[in-house]
């Protein structure tokens, strides 16, 4: 097998399916016993476990973990690695802090595995946003399959390890305050009743223009794209650290907050093609935000 | 002359130069005394008042007004209409308050002469927003010349008179919130040393990612591409008037309020190649924000 | 009758209860044929219309005006006015827009009558806060009637007509902002669930300390003292009219938006000892926030 | 001797004078040379060492550690401790993140010593807030002295070990945004020429009223009486932990983030009275913030 993935929830069923459909042959292993879509079968192998994931593959080994941040990933990262040698790659493609990384990377390069944090945000069909954190080692094994898992999106080696969640932290908040500001400016065109404006049409308009920063497809629908995982509110703690104000990061951030209070419900990162679970119940990852 | 412009300030030079680089002749005045830029020469026709540019044109007459709002079009207005015949055109491209729009349609109508309200924004090189509000009638004469103006940019004929200043304004006010969340998020990426992140070739990666709200061209730089004009603050009324919540539209019209005071200046509207004063002085509204 | 009320929702009802539980004969008129709540018969007496409180009282009369702005209060003026003479008052304690003021002093004063603007918020019991704009004549016949109105509270006379409802305002939308900012604190308090803390209990200590922006009784109960007025909104208007920035009003101001287009109804003013309908119907306005 | 201060900065002082002026014997040591202001003189004992000032108290003892949060603090605790014994008490009322208080009861109880963390913030004369979290035995000792410190001010056992920072730190962050409120409405009030309201007068006036919220004195004085110490913006990070929304407060942690780097200065908390070094330069922390 050419990669292996361990986590099919989130990033893990986007990036099998971009991967098996370059004609990458891919090792999948989901705990939860998510299986994935019939359009991914080819070129994507179920395995039964992590081990035998990073079994199936030949040197140099890559291992993208796309499961929740904390327990979860330290479970996967202690199966995974004794599976590995020195040269192999273990990329943290989850929610993880970025705080974790420098402290993995130092932990696995005493045994010379490299290690890698990968922010992945799943965009428009065929696109999506990779930034790396690592050495340049790293990036230069990981980037081949970073760039097909990108597709027509971006894929960016940010920085050293801790830096791809980072930006990927940075980009989340900024993209969740311009979200709320198309939404509030949508809101306000469609309240001008006596203009009679379509919203929706002048969004097109606007974003055909090919601004840098042009309007979305659907304003004012209900966060179908938002990316509310709970990295994206670290912008505020990063804020507050570094003692930079970001008031209208902050403000988006808080009042996400209070519309999960109001929904009662976690916001998962909706992306493209999340498995379902075996036993046929909807995946809560699969929720249309 | 194929077309009029009353005003060089902000939004009618750019015009101007748009309409002569498409080969048309363009009869300009400007009350300040303010030339046109060398490169504008072939193409406008300086006038001696505002009356004389209505008077150089042939059916249907076409004259912008892209003067301050208030004082300065209600004057340009009434030196202007008396000229005009039943199916001309005159559209104010200046920064009156949508509000006025309407009223002005309707008085000019009872004469016969169509009125539209034009939002301009001027963009990156050869691309501009061009909003407009007016009768499908006016609409009709004036779309070529607008769809010139817009360049690569966006022409849209958003909804009846008032309608093109009121998009325009939203949009003022939508782009600043969006800008100042890009800045607030390229601060973080700066201030995180220990990444060492370059802020700019970041930005650069994820715009090129053609997301509809990539980040733009050098973020943190300080306003260089905001739109500032006091219209643009209207979207907090408008909020309050709708009893439509708009905070981070709201917020970030008051964090440019308290950059202003803390400047002591005003900001003006950045329009590229605007004029200068025939005196020689710097025109303040050629000022980079 | 010593003094004339027309209008009983809101202030108005509180107003009579002050007055007549000073000893003072109150004459009372509501459109909507709300009563005055029993304990309020004695000193209040109804009359049968605006003109008829009028024609009761004797100079210097003193009418207030407690309709909702806009038409009801125009109409309210139109009937009263032609019934007093030079040296009477009107007192409009309304949630007119201050911009209103002037405009009706001036028009009144053209036959020698007094035009105050008051605005009224009922506090604690026994306590109001009583605003008055208006000459220093009207303001020196008003003023006896506003200190018993304010009873421990605050009574001013804060400005030329205009100011009362200016200061109205203003405080409205800084209150606003203070409760938001306790019931913000409050939810901290009580989300740390390891500390058991007591929010209600805390915000007593702190309360007795006696700060002069201690915390108010219940903080977290939902907007039970909330002056939620139109008026109040308009602080950020007058933020944007005097181009200074005021973030934090505009950011509680906002929020208010938000939540009262969750619920789905207009917030009343809520004042202690509303008036009900005659027909028995629960009054709107009595509604706890 | 019968308290011991370690820290003369910030509470350190206030501290010494109160308990001073209270006739008892403070036994104060201040690593930086401070010494106490004449007034204090009396009451007050300068020791050589923080080892020293736990020598000279007599069981049950109680050390209170006025110093920076962080190493200075660790370092004090670390020669306080061995010279206590069981049934004594340290006080940390510094400016420590509440997270550091259960670590260190816990620490402390192994050894049979109370640990109680308190946060101290200075009023008007005579009045401060005084939060204690510690257990119920610690609480029983330090109460004496709490309430002294307090005077006609707030003393409160808010919970255990954490909670009196914890609470001290929501109401910091409470108070800055509420400050921020008064102060916008008081640029408000100023910005309306032509009503000429004297905004302190009105305010005073406001303040009488003995709103549980009123105005506090000289608003628009740019924050003389801001708590502006680390732990204020704290309460984002709170909010953000608990995923429960707190904009307001939020956003004026942000505004103030902005003022800062705007002054290039750190903000210190001001406290009446603090000391000055013993080389005669003044301290950074006298500065009025």
């Amino acid at each position: 097998m050419d990669v292996g993935i361990v986590g099919l929830a989130g990033a893990g069923a986007a990036l099998a399916r971009r991967w098996a459909g370059a004609g990458l042959r891919v090792a999948v292993f989901d705990a939860e016993g998510r299986e994935h879509p019939d359009d991914l079968r080819h070129g994507a192998c179920a395995m039964s476990s992590a081990v035998a994931v990073a079994r199936s593959l030949a040197a140099p080994r890559i291992v993208w973990l796309c499961v929740p941040a904390g327990a979860a990933t330290e479970l996967a990262m202690q199966e995974v690695w004794p599976e590995l040698a020195a040269g192999d790659v273990i990329v943290d493609a989850g929610d993880a802090h970025y705080h974790d990384a420098p402290r993995r990377a130092a932990a696995l390069a005493s045994v010379g595995i490299h290690f890698a944090d990968c922010g992945v945000r799943d965009g428009a069909a065929g696109a999506a946003t990779v930034l790396l954190g690592g050495s340049d080692a790293a990036a230069r094994i990981v980037a081949p399959l970073a760039r097909i898992a990108a597709g027509e999106g971006v894929y960016a080696h940010c920085g050293p390890a801790g830096a791809g969640h980072y930006v990927r932290m940075v980009n989340d908040g900024v993209e969740r305050a311009v979200l709320r500001a198309f939404d509030e400016g949508a809101a306000l065109l469609r309240g001008k009743r006596e203009f009679g404006l379509d919203a929706a049409r002048i969004a097109d308009l606007l974003r055909a223009g090919r601004g840098a920063h042009g309007w979305p497809a659907d304003p004012g629908e209900a966060g179908a794209a938002r990316a509310a995982s709970a990295s994206g509110h670290g912008v505020v703690n990063e804020a507050v650290a570094q003692r930079t104000p970001a008031p209208v990061l902050s403000l988006a951030a808080m009042l996400e907050l209070g519309t999960a209070q109001a929904d009662g419900a976690a916001r998962p990162t909706r992306m493209a093609g999340s498995a379902r679970r075996r036993d046929g119940a909807a995946d809560d990852k699969d929720d249309t935000t």
